[in-house]
């Protein structure tokens, strides 16, 4: 086992340095690498396949719910960005300009889209004209650029890949169920995907999107008590339309400006995933999207029939689930490592005894636990092995959020609840941004929602002391 | 059927002007739309559909040869790309440069990847060591900028859609046996899902990729009788690896340079789709890349039950072709047009009439043949239909291929041909490419390739006279 030990210390333990222990995950799971331009990453074949899983998944419920699939440019004028007020003074401190093609100086500059509202928004003035015209129902996956200052793997960087729902719709009634459906879709794909559990909400004023009327948040609680912001939808109101001139004659003959929604998830959710199962020894991947599902490990192969016996059981069952083996000469030790690193849920042993006694040994990822099954019975166990590990890393997501979630009623127990159990805190609030700016100043916890099952912990705000409105999720997020 | 001849006349004929013809097909069958800077496009969600379909299949031909998907940074730093002499040399003059982000000035311009060998090429000499870290199989599908003067849509436009698969490979042997697969492969989507033939052959000197050794193209045969390279793949040779030092320890301690390749296929191919197989009505799509293979057209639908009837043929065929329905209330022919206009292979009729018989009548895009078909046979005929109709448009373009394909041993004959059967022209070269460079003065057609299988045409360059080396196709080009 000395070896064993070594190969985990790679890692550092979350205990000590949790940034380092993500950076270390990162890397040593063969995640992502550093693009040379500051802030850029590229994506490694493992995290591309995770992440393809999670498209995979997305796109089948965007396309099942009406949405197609388009692609916008990745350039905007600098004029058309500025056709929304509050969108363009949002955006415009972190977006990249091209001011040259080839030889030339361009005479208007260009920005590389952080978002694509504004494209959308010309292209839906042009195409929409009756209500006949209505719901258009549009997605696209593509990469986006936003100048940030810090940046870190998947969490926050330069260039990130995402896809972005934009719609239009006849009526603030179709919009808004628009936005809560995708909403509902992204909780979902969090929840029976990813198997982590979210709070549902709205964001405050000052969070929420920039040209927004609202935005609706899931958020999702680390490993070291802070909240991911997961995915996000927003209904846009009217306001896009205004600048647009998106309007269109109902059924009366009546102009009027169309209702929109976008909505977004990106490679920021790979962080969620890792920050929210990830352990001392790795990364530990959900079945459901788990690019191998099981590896299969053969033990003393320079026997002979062991690599033989480990190849028909990977044919035997790669109909059946994402199977893999390795079969490399490397020492089975260096693989049990290899492959608890990168998160794969259940390990299948086999060496000659276990053929002798037609068996393999199932070793869980999230557990550690191993159990001998009888090859006759391995078409039923794995599946099903594989749904206790997927329900057993959200059960345990479920109770990390219940433990670290604590009630405030004024600062004091806000600071103290930080300290002492970092995590979710419910606090009530009286509405003002000043109250919000001044908790996020002393205790840089920021709201994360304002949930739809609202509590009354107190009567007052939780910063001012003054008459509460209503109930917000606070953390220290990401 | 004066209204059905109206809806067609939006759409110019390809005889009267192809250029013309081409950007109408785009437009009414809803494929594309331009963006606000000029020359990019946004893809609608029928020409998005066309090319996921493309992407799928070549997707799963890659992940069978055993690649892996990446994603790798959208910018490359302007001292990077100049790493490899020849390919900045090459790509230098159509970049876009980003040269502020946010507030600020960089210090070092950015470019938008026009294309990723210098990023990959980075990536692997720091990731490669030894030979057992060989071969690298990556592939990623990406947006790409060149900053192009003359733009059409899908032809050639500022920003598109593509995949760049980027190999390192231990021996020249090995590299080059994937740069001749990855052709195949190319070869086998363009012959069997877009129904078109290809001329094999490598790119001449002049012609081939910026950095390569030597570059293998398909070209395809438009109706126009312009050829179109629709897909190249590139032994890089080492030239990349000592650029970038990407070197690895061989079997016997030594430390040697990767062979590496790259290949692409853009949505560049869907400007070939649509004009090898799109006739004076619209767009043919190939059954086996169409978003709707079948298109149901209830006719008489406010007759009692045939709407009901429409339906349920609907649901009875959609496990077993990609059908879809209008039933909305425009008339049957506005829907006949307008589906043919977007190239849907099969429309299937049923009215009153139809449902008494228990029958339904089918309608080729191709040919216009009509047939009734017993609904109890639907399920065995209709696929097979599909079948004949695929091979069709494949035997069409063969047809047109061979009819234009002209020989010519001299200039005259080299023009005349230009002008009296516009297509490929099999002529011998002496290998200079000064004679290249003056046929393409003369007559505006360029070397498309030297083909796989050489025929010896005459003894003499066609152009100076001197000694042939080899037998080249010809064509004006797109
Ligand atoms: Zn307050
Ligand atoms: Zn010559």
């Amino acid at each position: 086992m000395a070896k064993n030990k070594q190969y985990v210390e790679k890692i550092t333990a979350m205990e000590d340095d949790f940034a380092q222990w993500y950076t270390d995950v990162v890397k040593q799971a063969e995640l992502v690498d550093y693009g040379n331009v500051r802030g850029t990453m590229i994506i490694k074949p493992y995290g591309f396949a995770i992440w393809e899983n999670i498209r995979d998944e997305l796109d089948k419920k965007f396309k099942e719910t009406g949405h197609s699939n388009v692609y916008f440019p990745l350039f905007i004028p600098e004029s058309m960005l500025q056709k929304e007020k509050d969108h363009i003074e949002g955006f415009a401190p972190e977006v990249a300009w091209v001011t040259h093609g080839g030889e030339e100086e361009l005479t208007e500059r260009i920005c590389v889209r952080p978002t694509s509202e504004v494209l959308f928004g010309e292209y839906y003035s042009k195409n929409i004209h009756s209500y006949r015209d209505l719901p258009k129902l549009y997605n696209q996956w593509s990469n986006v650029v936003r100048w940030e200052k810090t940046t870190r793997p998947f969490l926050r960087s330069l260039e990130f890949l995402w896809q972005e729902g934009h719609t239009s719709h006849a009526t603030r009634e179709d919009a808004e169920a628009e936005t809560k459906q995708m909403f509902e879709i992204y909780a979902d794909i969090c929840e029976n995907y990813l198997a982590f559990p979210v709070l549902r909400g709205k964001k405050t004023e000052s969070e929420k999107f920039a040209g927004a009327d609202y935005t609706l948040t899931i958020e999702s609680l680390m490993h070291d008590g802070k909240a991911l912001q997961s995915g996000t939808s927003h209904y846009l109101g009217t306001g896009f339309a205004e600048a647009f001139d998106i309007n269109f004659l109902d059924e009366n003959g009546e102009q009027k400006p169309v209702h929109q929604t976008s909505w977004g998830m990106s490679t920021r959710i790979m962080g969620a995933l890792i920050m929210v199962h990830g352990d001392n020894r790795g990364l530990v991947i959900p079945p459901r999207i788990a690019p191998t599902q099981a590896m299969i490990v053969p033990v003393a192969q320079h026997k002979e029939g062991v690599l033989d016996k480990a190849y028909d059981l990977r044919d035997r069952l790669q109909n059946l689930v994402r199977v893999d083996i390795d079969g490399s000469d490397k020492k089975p030790g260096w693989k049990f490592n290899e492959y608890e690193m990168k998160g794969i849920p259940v390990r299948i042993e086999m060496g000659p005894k276990d053929i002798e006694k037609d068996q393999v040994v199932l070793v869980r990822r999230d557990t550690g636990d191993k159990e001998f099954v009888p090859l006759a019975e391995l078409e039923e166990r794995l599946p099903a092995l594989l749904e206790e590990v997927q329900r057993n890393l959200y059960d345990q997501a479920q109770e990390h959020l219940e433990e670290t979630t604590t009630t405030a009623v004024n600062m004091d127990e806000f600071k103290q609840a930080l300290e002492e159990s970092p995590g979710f805190i419910k606090a009530m609030w009286c509405g003002d941004e000043a109250c919000e700016e001044k908790i996020k100043e002393e205790t840089s916890a920021t709201s994360r929602c304002i949930p739809f099952e609202q509590e009354k912990v107190s009567d007052t705000c939780v910063c001012c002391g003054r008459e509460a409105k209503e109930m917000v999720y606070w953390a220290r997020a990401y």
